[in-house]
């Protein structure tokens, strides 16, 4: 199972409406197992910044398997993954808002969100992600 | 005027179905005026490239005010322009597929599709644009 | 409304006047709202490194909609935005003298200066910035 | 002697007013002789990619000690510098609008121009550099 392009699309919508549900304005990303984009959306009025960074957050966790909000403590100075953020060309990125998509023990795609701060970025990317699991679940059962 | 998330996906979606008719799997990307993504769709199973082509594709036309189709020519060995896709860091490209998107005078976006040969990407992007001249159109009237 | 090149002209020479009036050599740029540069100035003697630092502040506070100085803070170990300035192909800038301006509610481009400390930076790219509020207030009023 | 802020402003300029003057929208970018940019000025209505072309033209024009028109053939396939624009990073530019600063025999800067055809931008750029020119020879003189 995969994330297809509705799928996707429903999941960019999600995190976009729970973001716009806290006065927020973003960009949503979804990529494959590949890291490479499915469908993306930026809100009216969303910094540009979201256009490279929600894709890259998202990027960031499908080829690392976790969410990047949880890459913030081990990218500190002394942690496991100093200086981490240099790798894959820049294009790393060690804060909130990208959630890997699991299925049968294997990543399978991500969301990435950007625009708010980064534990907000991770709420709505888990709203996107949301979907997926559910999809996945109904899949399963 | 500019390109809203509601009327680039309109056009992102016109381009794929455009694509779909022809039997071909496409990417679809629209930029606004800097050509920073607005809207991204990649139809199931179409190619990975078409994730940074299509934008790409979008980009070059936005930043050059010019369909990357005429580009063609002018990129050829002894051409004005030979050479130019290596310029502005590898993100410009002279083959059809990006189509710009004018208003009063200024280029305020484009569409960029990829994944078919440069001559069907340039004419499926030209069906998401036929969505914004009627837009653009309707507001002059 | 928009930075225009008379205005963003003006911007520039503010801020390098500024700094030449606090014993300062910079380097002053102002963007567009999609982080192009409009307007860019060297003053004689002020270090190279400005040449691209004054453009990647302003193109920071554009794409983030946020003065560079502000970022300080969140992208301190631990931060929100640990590890923010690798984002972007390396051309986010998180310390003093990227400054955006505002109009009706969007950012519609940005200042930046470098060349002194960022602080001091920050209050050049200000002098510049200001003309453009003068300038904005002007046509809302 | 070297390009001051104040010769490089009065190069764009006239580069630009030369370009007005033909009714070509373009940027125009002065480097000092290490390829670094002095001073730009980007016409309202020109595309955003002289932005970054105009700047790398004078970039290649000063680091080659060439006008960027005088590149064209030797970079076609089976030219002497085939495959010479991948070089430095993608910011070497092998079509007109690029004109090398000469002083004493040695390239002590460069003007770029982006925006019209490869020959007219060359042409615009040497009305920016007859400045220099003429400069330079009241004091040789």
């Amino acid at each position: 199972m995969r994330p297809t392009l509705e799928l996707a699309e429903q999941m960019t919508q999600a995190a976009c409406a729970a973001a716009a549900g806290a006065g927020c304005l973003v960009s949503a990303a979804v990529v494959d197992a590949g890291g490479h984009l499915v469908a993306f959306r930026r809100m009216d009025g969303a910094e540009f910044a979201g256009a490279t960074i929600a894709v890259d957050k998202a990027y960031t966790a499908a080829g690392n398997r976790i969410a990047t909000l949880d890459l913030r403590e081990q990218v500190a100075p002394g942690g496991d993954l100093a200086g981490y953020y240099a790798a894959s060309g820049g294009r790393f990125i060690a804060f909130g808002g990208g959630v890997p998509l699991w299925y049968d023990g294997l990543v399978v795609g991500a969301v990435g969100v950007s625009g708010a701060s980064g534990e907000q970025d991770h709420a709505f990317a888990g709203t996107g992600a949301a979907l997926w699991e559910e999809a996945a679940g109904e899949l399963d059962g």
